[in-house]
């Protein structure tokens, strides 16, 4: 709290009179990284709905939604957030909902409407978000949560992740991807 | 050191002749339980690259690594290996190789085989191999992961997320899905 105080300038009695404890400014600063980084692709997710050109949006979607989640400072918060989880819950929770909980939930929306205009069969919205967000993101997520990496990936290489995402995410929701892949009695591969 | 050596019923002297210190000792606990469960599932994925069936073997697979992964002590190691991946780089690399790495690149020889067979259209096994278990396993994970819960996920739940990600990636990788998603050209749904 002394740093804090130290580097906002102000007095260590104004700091906590906005925050009562270490705790709560500690989950107003994960939330607020949080809020900043969802700001980023929230006008891209809204108007998923609505897109006439699904893939192209889509692609710009994952695109920015992979630069944004692999920023150093967010992959330190949530390596944090994970290693305390079970000691401060409240924080964990301060977290998936900002976060993960937020983001499924208005992609589910969005993916919802696009299957009212026939663009996409979705039974489940909230687990196809799902789907969407975690074919974007767990590659580069997981090596940097395993291997302590540092170094910022390769803007290519994110593109290349995203775009592959929605290339599969596209496949298996598309409106007659179950037909085709339904079939125990259909084999799979060319007949 | 000392409760190892008493629950194991053996000197100190004698574990510290298995192990040179703590950090090896810590690795070898760590990498054995990854073993144990990677076990679980070799035979079936083995068996993947020349299946005649291939959604339920996908299926079968797919359930039983859910339920291996998500086994709450290998959820529990997850968690303190990614809180300590900085400052014990060796024990994450050790995970790594042992888990992820390896039932990738094990993974990804088997759709290798089935793309030969022309089952799969798979241009880059390994990023195949990496959608396959994440879309598996990333739900599951990643709750246990932020909201630090203790208790064992219901196993209809898992065999549900088991079942849609193979459904996806299906879909995904069908030898016809890239033709029939490509189009900028051709709007996606009903035309």
């Amino acid at each position: 709290m002394d740093e804090i105080a130290v580097r906002a300038d102000v007095s260590k009695v104004t700091v906590y009179r906005h925050f009562s404890d270490k705790d709560s400014l500690f989950i107003a600063a994960v939330t607020a990284a949080i809020d900043e980084a969802e700001l980023g692709t929230r006008s891209l997710v809204d108007g998923l709905g609505g897109s006439d050109r699904l893939e192209r949006d889509l692609t710009v979607f994952a695109r920015r939604h992979i630069a944004d989640v692999t920023r150093p400072h967010l992959l330190r918060m949530r390596r944090m957030i994970i290693a305390e989880a079970q000691r401060f819950p409240d924080l964990a929770a301060a977290w998936h909902r900002a976060g993960p909980e937020r983001a499924h939930r208005n992609l589910a929306h969005q993916l919802s409407r696009l299957a009212e205009r026939g663009l996409l069969d979705v039974r489940d919205p909230l687990l196809a978000a799902q789907h969407l967000n975690y074919l974007i993101l767990s590659v580069p997520v997981n090596e940097a949560m395993f291997t302590g990496r540092v170094h910022p990936f390769r803007p290519r290489q994110l593109d290349r992740w995203a775009d592959e995402a929605v290339r599969v995410f596209l496949a298996g929701y598309a409106p007659t991807s179950r037909a085709e892949v339904a079939g125990v009695k259909r084999p799979l591969g060319p007949s």
